[in-house]
């Protein structure tokens, strides 16, 4: 295994948050912010611009971005799926745009409504807005399989990183396996590949899901190949409306306690992560997963040396 | 990854079986073996030669290896945990013995009532009892972590497969993560040593529990050393009675799906496999786990290419 650590972004109050229908007060959403942060997470996914009608649950970004911008050293990542939210997060002073995409037609057509190649010309047009400081990681969804068309060729999901890179080779690129139905030895293969056409590219991370129970193998192909940068959710809250069976992203504390096995540093305190994680649990329609709250409920959590 | 098949031994109606407090009828275990040989499984642990004092559910271990012998090609295992117990597992026809000692002592004396030196006098004195044709598999429990001691150093490990293998390097290897809580890098890393210390050792395998949530990802850490033969169990029943929190060997399900996705032979239909998976479910006191089941249960598993 690659690297002595690894860098975690929390996406639970937006991957996570996202599919629950009963609105999330936003004082509730902050209180979450702030025991994750609390927890040692200093990346985060805090929330999302997006239609408001589409999506209520996001209405407060503005809000959030706001509560999250008096934490110091939290590198909060808002995610974007077009132009015109690009534009409502930067005159909210966001300065770290999560930009979305498909690698499948189908799938971007369901997500934000247009084809991957109008999102490429949408990320030309944000990059080339972004104002002195601010920073933007693209989000490749469908990158290994589609819900809709299944399996995606790698070649695809090549074909547009180079179209991205050559606006910007910049940004970190993530590589999300959006239904959970990826083994390792693609993850590691398309990681490998895409390294070695892209060496331009200097920043790659993994998005994965947990679905069929493969999340933590997916994110340790991944960090084989030396990707520093991991999505997870707390709770292995999350999952994706308009992937069907897609019921949750790979929980954060899975991964802070392997790697904590490991001798691979994350930053993270399990024990308030956990305690962050239990809360989520209680929230109405949420969608929990992961496996080492319950086994560390199991027995005692205080005699556990993670 | 290595090779193009996997041998899969399904434990569960041994594994998975055996905490059960109510006693399973002798004729629905039997029903259970008959699905699980109709899915393809020609491997199987199929019950214990124990203590029918101490263990209860497995008192019919005589008439289940009846029965299995009526199954053509079905290669059963019997698990034994001592010299006695083997003398009756062979009386009884048995033809495949495994036999569990444990590397760390705290856990062979809660498990078998006996040093690990003194098992394995038990399995000198078996190994010469075998009748021509009977085999051997050795069950190393503990070998990478313990519930009482904590992690067991590979040096430990090593030193009984070395006095094990002395008596015989026919047997087949089996190191077992009895607690769930063994990473990855550390079965690869294991595993590579004791093949490269032990040439002569022909056979590996590797047995994992899927408690933290990494039962599939060790064992496709053991198959990339060149393990080629792993156990789990359907409907990821399962657990140690004497390791609290160990609550479920790795599903077959998931390593059928998975490795179905690698393009790896298993000779599993999944399709019937879930059948029987689904039916355990419905016993009472069983601790069911895995992912794949639920995954397909969410949308439909006939529109499922697995």
């Amino acid at each position: 295994m690659s690297g002595t650590s690894i860098s975690i972004v929390e996406v639970g109050p937006r991957d996570g948050f996202q599919p629950i229908n009963e609105f999330i007060p936003t004082a509730q959403k902050a209180a979450f912010i702030d025991r994750l942060y609390e927890a040692g997470i200093r990346r985060m996914e805090a929330t999302a611009f997006v239609s408001p009608r589409a999506v209520p649950q996001m209405a407060d970004a503005p809000q959030l971005l706001e509560h999250c911008a008096t934490k110091p050293g939290l590198d909060v990542q808002v995610l974007v799926p077009s132009r015109k939210q690009a534009e409502r997060a930067l005159a909210a002073d966001a300065r770290h745009l999560a930009f979305v995409l498909s690698v499948s037609p189908a799938h971007n057509q369901s997500n934000v409504l247009r084809s991957p190649r109008e999102s490429v010309e949408d990320f030309r047009a944000i990059f080339a807005m972004l104002p002195p400081g601010a920073r933007v990681r693209l989000n490749l969804a469908t990158a290994f399989d589609c819900p809709f068309d299944g399996p995606v060729e790698p070649g695809e999901t090549l074909e547009l990183v180079e179209a991205l890179a050559s606006i910007s080779s910049d940004a970190e690129f993530c590589l999300c396996d959006t239904t959970g139905r990826v083994t390792p030895d693609r993850v590691g293969d398309l990681f490998r590949g895409a390294q070695q056409r892209f060496p331009e590219i200097g920043r790659w991370a993994f998005h994965g899901h947990d679905t069929y129970g493969l999340g933590v193998a997916n994110v340790l192909a991944a960090f084989q190949t030396g990707v520093g940068v991991i999505d997870s959710s707390f709770g292995g809250l999350g999952g994706c409306p308009f992937a069907p069976g897609a019921t949750g992203n790979v929980a954060t504390e899975d991964l802070v306690w392997t790697f904590a096995k490991m001798g691979v540093a994350t930053g993270v305190d399990l024990e308030r992560l956990l305690g962050a994680a239990d809360m989520a649990a209680t929230l109405p329609g949420a969608c929990v997963g992961g496996r080492v709250r319950d086994a560390l409920g199991a027995h005692s959590r205080r005699s556990e040396n993670a």
